[in-house]
């Protein structure tokens, strides 16, 4: 018998958790029967979830833990005082090699604060970041983005950095030997926006990259581009605006609804229409941002998230450690590092 | 008779220009027949146009001019080089008193740039920022952002101006007495985000302002704050991945009508619907980008509008210079900044 597959989960993770996680990892698991889950949390709360979705006892074995990072943590003290939760004990899996990924849905610069600790920084790389893949308006074809909230300010070389990390994903994960990168900017002429972004443009002219140039916020779905590169602010705001315009569409047409007894009579002809679109834009979906730049397989799952959410981030997670994602990360990046040493 | 409020047109500017401007212009004077509008621009093309669509010689003068602004000009280049354009003109109306308000779809930063040379900043005011008007969830309740590009990097006091000017603008605009303002960031704890926003965050606190804290880019359209305050190169992103959203949703329901000869039969019956949310999110209603800070309206139309959305920005600037929005603005700032300065 092959070696099962093993990844860590910090069951305590989100808004809805540990009955959410348990729920994702029970779909998880019904999908990929050959992953054992490593489940962190209060041992009696997480027994309750198995038992209640039916999780086999093959599938998993708890590490029982009393401490939780809350969503108001700040990212320091977490980690100054946060030695004992599921959250640290999980990452800390991967790092002793019992696990080959971590999941979380827990606070964000907390996760990322203590993978950087206990997981390290792949050599080369000097700050790693948030990376997420999103819908375009082609059916079938995704993007990635990142930075999406790691580091709020960036220099040229991190922007340099991120472009290289994010092609490296995009390749693994679609197997696009050279996928097209954009800068996130506010004009696609070259004098325009910030400094920093101008000269990571022109580094990355000269690199091994398949640079297109600057791209705006409209064309960030728009499929011109298969990774956008941006600092994590710009990211960060992109991405939420991104959700939230989802919402705001939604609202509208329920809004739009409830005033007219026809309209709502006629839309449900248009569920099969409805349920397509939901399906290709579902952020569930598209649930678990990759810290890439480490050295570890640790995955975000949304803190918001619901069954299906988790699940998707925990299938994101078994997808990447299957493929070898860092050791591939590492190897690339290192690849393009001397080469365009050697061209300067 | 009444004065006639005058309006300079700048004819050229915008990508379908002329022709897109002067369907704006006559759907403007059919609903502000005492509104008079001048035309900068090539007379020739410009009589061509007005003849096509049937403006009365009542509405117009047409101010000929041989030069244009180019989209892909530089600002400084423009600025320099471009005096006998029909952007300058139109702009110079205003200063000289002629017009009351100047409206262009040409280059925004060359636009920017000419209007601070020609109108010159409002008492106090150290940086004009772009803002729009963009819906909510709910209908009726719109919100206005700043700044939308015209300062790439901001410190505190830029964003703490801004907020006020947006706080005034918007009361103006809607009637409400004290508009509720939230400072775009990447979290709502106040430890995120940037230095120079939490710093505004203490500024706004201690002030006269209804300020209520952090916003993401969710809530830009939740409709939880009538005032967005952000840097233009943030504000710009946002502004831009709503409206690539919204075409990414469009593009979605194509795609899944194309797929289903079912679903494309159901979808006539919810064309009630459909017209009700295009008429609520129709970014040609929104269109005009008001350059507040300056002493006189100038408005910026989107480049790419057709004649219903120039004439949204004709209206929009109609109905400022109708209320003496500069004046307003002055008073206001003036009031709200002594009263700052004697709480310290």
């Amino acid at each position: 018998m092959p070696k099962r597959l093993v990844i860590a989960v910090d069951a305590m993770g989100g808004d809805y958790a540990p009955a959410a996680v348990i729920e994702g990892v029970k779909r998880a698991y019904d999908r990929n029967p050959d992953v054992f889950f490593l489940l962190f949390g209060d041992q009696d709360q997480i027994l309750e979830h198995v038992k209640r979705v039916g999780l086999s006892e093959d599938a998993f074995k708890i590490y029982h833990t009393s401490q939780v990072v809350k969503a108001t943590d700040k990212p320091s003290a977490a980690v100054r005082y946060g030695r004992e939760s599921s959250m640290w004990k999980a990452i800390y899996a991967v790092r002793s090699g019992e696990a080959s990924a971590v999941v979380s849905g827990g606070n964000t610069g907390a996760l990322m604060a203590m993978s950087k600790i206990v997981l390290g920084t792949l050599a080369g790389v000097d700050r790693p970041a948030i990376a997420a893949i999103m819908p375009t308006v082609n059916y079938k074809q995704a993007v990635v983005m990142l930075d999406l909230g790691a580091n709020a300010e960036c220099n040229a070389g991190n922007l340099v950095e991120f472009a290289m990390m994010g092609a490296v994903f995009y390749r693994l994960l679609f197997g696009v030997r050279e996928p097209r990168v954009g800068l996130l900017n506010i004009g696609s002429e070259e004098t325009k926006g910030r400094e920093e972004i101008r000269e990571a443009a022109m580094i990355l002219r000269n690199n091994k990259i398949n640079y297109q140039g600057f791209i705006e916020g409209f064309d960030i779905c728009a499929g011109g581009v298969d990774v956008v590169v941006s600092d994590g602010f710009s990211g960060n705001v992109a991405l939420k605006t991104l959700e939230g315009t989802v919402h705001l569409l939604k609202g509208t047409i329920k809004n739009a609804l409830k005033r007219s007894l026809l309209a709502r009579i006629c839309s449900i002809f248009t569920l099969p229409i409805v349920w397509k679109v939901k399906e290709h834009l579902d952020p569930r979906s598209y649930n678990g941002g990759l810290f890439l730049g480490l050295n570890g397989v640790s995955v975000k799952s949304h803190g918001g998230s619901d069954g299906i959410g988790h699940y998707h981030a925990l299938q994101t997670a078994i997808n990447l450690a299957r493929q070898d994602l860092c050791e591939k990360i590492r190897t690339r990046l290192e690849d393009v590092i001397l080469s365009t040493d050697m061209e300067e």
